[in-house]
């Protein structure tokens, strides 16, 4: 049973998650290259994923039996928390355990094996984003569960395990340290200028026009003021929201069109760079804050992160936000 | 000019600090293996780096001109913050910076280029720990900083762009947010149990013994109970003590025995493994705080973040600390 475990000092949660008994020294073993030609997410292996949870076809309906699928969400062979089992919350002297119980799946994002998800056209991304929005609204029915984190591996040094394009999402019964302070952040100005501090930004983003990369009618891709590094992007939208989970689909596609613009342009900058997306969202079981914003942070993976950057929280970042803006806004 | 820029959702500080001209590419290329022969922290190159700060003969004096040092400190040649100037802080809209002034400085930990710093000597480790406090002690001096950081890279893998051990410290006018984080959760906890957390951290570790590495009269090793990764370890006095810089010799010297043992103890479970260590101390100018309490953090470089838990500040940790405790207990 993985366990959910807080650091008294800091208030983090973090999940010891035991893989099969391992030694220290498997730990230096390098992630190996994806395993031959087999792959479980492509068409035709369905029958060595857990059974399916969600799948659309081509039109974005769900898919009859055997039907060909464009989506498919599956919970993860190895997730990190068991769904089934109570909380059994408890202290531990001064410490805080609960165990690790949460839902863990994978968004598979296209039948096609090589498919890249920035090079899918907006209707058949569009079919990924209602894919998260359903997972997260399912999800957030089990009283268990107070957030749901979508993310994206993509490129084996930014941690993808598997080629095949997929998102995971994972359902926690606690809330992230990271979303915590963001929430505290931006309730803490709203409670100083009563205004959305995301909206704010894109305001004077809008106006100085020197840090966004690309945007359309309802959304926007900006490099942040204080990015940890180079190429850093969020992605939001430009009308005050907080529930992902809540967009229409015609705002989700309008969102695909520009999340697609703006990885395009990525790669069209760094080729085949490898990136990790996070979606940051409002807690489930919210009712829409005034003073929240949800948005996608965009993270490529670059330079490494050093001992002074884990250590202090600190980041030392090469290349200032405008010129990177500059660079992508440039690129296509 | 390196800068200083403030997330304002967050309130999270970073640096900007530009390299020569670089294209996005170049972001790609591999750290290449140190060049050649050469090494500028070895004795007969000094004139290659700045000129030292600090210099300790093999008895821990301050060495006479031209003759030979046990420990030397010397400014960064690429520093990634500038030590004259201003701060000129400023607003940018709702954004929050100031110019990037700091100092920077590289601690070389022995004349011998293949030594490692687990393998010094008790008596010659000394030397490095009390170049640490003299550096802090001397920046503390300057009105402009707030917070002295140390660390020190060990491996390629772990972010050491030089083979020849070495520390580092970064002194810089703002405080880095996660040590913002600690002193706060221990000022809440100290508000509510007028006790030091860190304290009763070691009072409850020692009695249920499952956590602790090693100890000795004045000084203890645990791995915490929620770490983000495997191997992680926290060494810290087992008397309280908020301020490293005022510590008395001898108190460095059984730190220096037992900082040797614990890293041994690493070495021997996993042969050469890279490494970051980071010193947490109280900030500059502080006048000793009962809540807070100095200790180094060592993280192990094993398994990579990837972006859930970069994207969540949430980590999966494959290792309970009681099971890495007790490898790093059997392993001398």
């Amino acid at each position: 049973m993985p366990e959910l475990r807080k650091d008294p000092v800091l208030g983090r949660w973090i999940i010891i998650s035991k893989e099969r008994r391992k030694r220290p020294t498997d730990f230096l073993i390098e992630q190996s290259a994806t395993s031959g030609g087999f792959c479980p997410l492509c068409p035709g292996n369905e029958n060595t994923t857990p059974p399916e949870v969600l799948a659309y076809d081509a039109n974005g309906h769900p898919r009859r039996d055997g039907a060909p699928w464009q989506v498919r969400v599956v919970p993860n062979k190895y997730p990190a928390l068991i769904i089934e089992g109570n909380l059994d919350k408890e202290g531990e002297g001064l410490y805080d355990r609960m165990n690790g119980i949460g839902a863990h799946e994978v968004i598979i994002e296209s039948p096609v094996h090589e498919q890249s998800f920035s090079a899918l056209p907006p209707e058949k991304m569009l079919l990924v984003l209602k894919a998260f929005k359903e997972r997260i609204n399912d999800l957030g029915r089990d009283p268990r569960f107070k957030y749901a984190m979508i993310f994206k591996n993509h490129g084996k040094a930014a941690g993808a395990s598997l080629e095949h394009s997929h998102s995971q999402l994972i359902a926690l019964p606690i809330l992230p340290r990271m979303i915590v302070s963001e929430l505290a952040g931006a309730l803490s100005y709203f409670r100083y200028k009563e205004r959305c501090i995301f909206c704010d930004i894109i305001r004077q983003e809008i106006k100085q026009d020197v840090r966004v990369v690309c945007q359309n009618e309802h959304f926007i891709t900006l490099t942040p003021f204080a990015p940890r590094t180079p190429f850093e992007m969020w992605v939001l939208p430009k009308y005050h929201s907080s529930a992902y989970c809540k967009e229409e689909d015609s705002n989700l596609f309008s969102l695909a069109q520009l999340l697609s613009e703006t990885l395009r342009r990525l790669d069209s900058c760094i080729a085949d760079v490898p990136y990790n997306f996070v979606l940051h969202n409002e807690p489930l079981q919210s009712n829409g804050l005034e003073h929240y914003h949800w948005h996608f942070e965009i993270v490529p993976k670059l330079t490494s992160i050093a001992g002074f950057e884990w250590g202090s929280g600190f980041y030392i970042n090469p290349m200032p936000p405008e010129e990177a803006a500059a660079y992508l806004r440039q690129s296509l």
